[in-house]
């Protein structure tokens, strides 16, 4: 259950597309948005989903960092760090970007020399195909465990970044506050690192 | 280097376009080509990459499967199986489906447990983006490692399938008849099954 | 929570210490019980540990296997399977001689083909360490994922083998009647294939 | 073929048993010569290795770093960080300390967040087991790759450290200087993190 829908999402221009700024330039400039749409009806996007963690010295994940923003649902959920490959684009690249859009400048993110995602996260339409649900479009998004090393601050369209300890992360009072099988991927990630309780 | 360059492909209708068939189909039915065209032009396309090996009984593989056929770029190459995501399709279907396709029907494809690719393979027209080349589009490849167990033949457009031991798989012969970074592929796989030699 | 304690242990042999009867030789042929607790005492172990899996045609993890047996802490309680690595034994077939072991000789597991555990678990006296727990020995145990095709009854020491969906294998029942860490595995090993509910 | 062989290993003390002196540390104090022979000779015994490297700020590996050591073959060679896993030690604690060890104080080692090693390296006695040789014993070593931020320096028996980019890593030079299949373990690694020429 998220916290609660977003009255109104079509009247708040700074939250209403949380991908909108950024992601739609392309090889031939801007993709025209009815092209989108055409796409996005048509094909599966490729994605990226980093899952924010703090490590210790000995890189133990300590805590894991979740977005307070509005989701493709149209609620206002607890989400990780997401968004889509440009064309000619590196996943790599990509993942960086994605995550100094939503952490901040300062938040020295250590992308992983190993190019291969912890999962991959398959959402769809259809919120039973795979439990991974994203109402504009099907995403295959490849997740990361992004180990952060400076500050955070929730940039653009994001209310909130918060840090919780595994525990906490996939305790009820979080899970409650996430949609569309973040809460999951959560759980995966942290089975990943060896820290899920 | 390629065996030879394909001549007259656009004249070999059969051979021209290799996942022409059964690719286009979408959501809303079948895309137009032009549609098809724009998409490419303007994001990154989902794609599997599957190398067919032999397992002995303890897992250990003892052969790898190549393809010969018209590859993206025109040549007649040695070719791991590849093809697109299809809208609304799981990762693990396309997977078997272009298995089952270049193959045949009784190959018996183990598609793995693990959702996770070995590698992210990155194809831009751009031959020195990344090493792997497509001239047609840019696409973000999930590759694995599939044991097939039963009996394959090359089915639709490919000409051939021949198994390599490990060493043969990697030395200058079967090279070679290599192109677009496939060759490169063949090695990171057999590195992910610790039998690169 | 074990489902009881063993009463009297040490008075029913063939229970007593599960991976006694093959697991003692080694390259000077056995080893003598007090050379065992000297090394015991002193080097941690190298393990196995196998997660029993059942896939449907695609690859997806549809049952997980779980052994009812006299554990290492003296409790009956559900486990994956385990064992020791011996001497001038590669990990793959200490892999395939314990499934055999302990699911029988008719249960065909596919010991997978990439040589990399899901997950090393590391087993410690001190039941705190690292909350994997042995009161015998440190043991660094590698964890795989393996499919069995084949029909499975439980050999030796085994009391049981049950055949559990992913939701029961994670749920509370299932868990009460594990201990030393193995309900975490069975939910590491879930996530591991992307079934982790 | 290594450099060349080490004349009088045994008159050597700082370079004849490389990993001599804080290895031998048990939980009932220390070892005791005679027993540790006892053991290599019965039991495979737990190691870590790991492959320094430099990497770009996406993550890029854009240098590996080798040794120049004494070898267990007694060989004057280049090679990865190696060695054993104390009695009571986590893996990753393991990883860290020789990690400085062998790297000098200053290296920041970045021990990976997930526990998994990119592949797992089986020396035996016999050089032609599994392809990685260890005169001494029978070791599972668990492989990660390290990338490490700040400087380094050969400590302690290592005689040099040399950076090399991925094409020199598995070029004939550098190859021909490493002994054990050292060399095979830096094409993995490479592989491993997307690098290998």
């Amino acid at each position: 259950m998220p916290l609660f829908l977003a009255p109104n999402v079509g009247s708040l221009p700074t939250v209403t597309n949380y991908d909108r700024d950024s992601d739609t330039q392309t090889s031939t400039g801007w993709l025209a948005p009815e092209d989108l749409e055409l796409i996005r009806a048509n094909m599966p996007i490729v994605y990226v989903d980093a899952v924010p963690v703090r490590v210790d010295e000995l890189g133990n994940v300590t805590e894991v960092g979740m977005l307070l923003r509005v989701a493709a649902d149209g609620t206002i959920s607890r989400m990780v760090v997401t968004g889509r490959v440009l064309f000619n684009e590196r996943v790599r690249e990509a993942l960086m970007r994605h995550c100094e859009k939503d952490l901040g400048p300062m938040a020295m993110p250590r992308v992983p020399a190993n190019p291969t995602p912890f999962t991959v996260v398959e959402y769809f339409p259809d919120p039973l195909r795979s439990g991974f649900y994203d109402p504009r479009h099907h995403a295959v998004s490849l997740a990361y465990v992004v180990p952060v090393a400076g500050e955070c601050e929730p940039t653009q369209q994001a209310l909130d970044l918060t840090w919780f300890s595994p525990e906490e992360a996939v305790g009820d009072d979080v899970r409650e506050q996430m949609t569309s099988g973040h809460d999951r991927l959560i759980r995966l990630a942290l089975a990943h690192v060896g820290k899920l309780p």
